[in-house]
């Protein structure tokens, strides 16, 4: 009896290799093992999906900040008016965060495409859930950072005297507004990603 | 033999009920159920701690934030210096979404404990992963938002025409700046969160 349990327990570990040598009465457990790697398989098949999404995003994002650039089309003798994404330390964080961001998403789709085709194993999918829990914090801080400089630059602040700079460089403002949003949509997509992730460690 | 296999499984997901009525045969299974049992209540325990430990970082940041307030002592006839987290839209936002922040933490703390009591189950975990993932977007958003505009009250901005008022509003500064410190140790606790619920979920 006690050989047999191990036998079940080894089966759980390794479906695929060990169906073909263990014995007919492991047949229901294996039935109910098929089942459990074809959820998995179906929550990693949509994980791909997601991170396909979120590296997407966050290219967006990040070609999107780092290509804006704006010269007015008055200068004076001395000083020519321009707006590029490095005059703004938090928009230089933003450019190279996200940059991290898609680089990493881009990077762990082969893991994502392991966890499709050996649905059971936990090993990449914790590996995945960790590395995507650090760069969902990442992805957040440069969004939100960059968004609090967007609105400061739209609006102003009349406490602090700083005035608002998009009533100058309008398309500046736009492109970096569309640059935080992307942002925040890739943040969403990885939120997702940890979540899906933690639904698939759950059963098996 | 198909019938000990679903005992087994019932074993599984309810260790304490059925240990009295399982089988004798059934006494090695119980002794690996609650090797696991142990393993994921040492996980929950330290859930708990962590989550205290997070709940006052955030709870440090919320009031080290609000209660933030400094008028310069020179003043002229018609207007007097005075700044307040209410200035400045970033602070008030980090005010809002660190006070969330912590409710949720505490009110969190009662699921954790469910974890400690009866660490095999998987309801209560999932729950706490879902939740801590968009708390620590939020956390992370907050801190990140007002660490820009902190940087930038710091050492202002040439290019914007924005100049750091910290020169004047010392206390102020100093003050929000050990707000956002407080809030970023928040957030890596949180994360720390994350990865050990993902830990804690791994194996059952």
């Amino acid at each position: 009896m006690e050989k047999s349990e191990a036998t079940t327990i080894e089966i759980a570990e390794s479906s695929k290799e060990r169906k073909g040598k263990a014995p007919l009465l492991g047949a229901p457990v294996a039935f109910e093992q098929a089942k459990v790697a074809g959820y998995k398989r179906g929550v990693a098949i949509f994980d791909l999906i997601l991170r396909i999404s979120a590296a997407t995003a966050a290219l967006a994002a990040t070609i999107t900040m780092g290509t804006t650039e704006q010269t007015l089309p008055f200068f004076t003798q001395f000083f020519q008016f321009q707006a590029s994404y490095d005059d703004l330390p938090s928009f230089t964080f933003f450019v190279i965060a996200m940059s991290i961001v898609t680089g990493y998403l881009v990077l762990s789709v082969p893991f994502s495409i392991v966890c499709i085709a050996r649905p059971v194993a936990v090993a990449p999918r914790l590996l995945l859930i960790l590395c995507d829990t650090l760069t969902v914090t990442l992805a957040t801080s440069a969004a939100g950072s960059s968004a609090a400089i967007v609105y400061l630059a739209h609006n102003g602040n009349s406490d602090a005297n700083w005035l608002a700079i998009c009533q100058q460089f309008t398309d500046f403002c736009q492109k970096t507004s569309g640059a935080v949003v992307a942002s925040f949509v890739a943040v969403v997509l990885i939120v997702f990603l940890v979540v899906l992730s933690a639904i698939g460690l759950k059963k098996h």
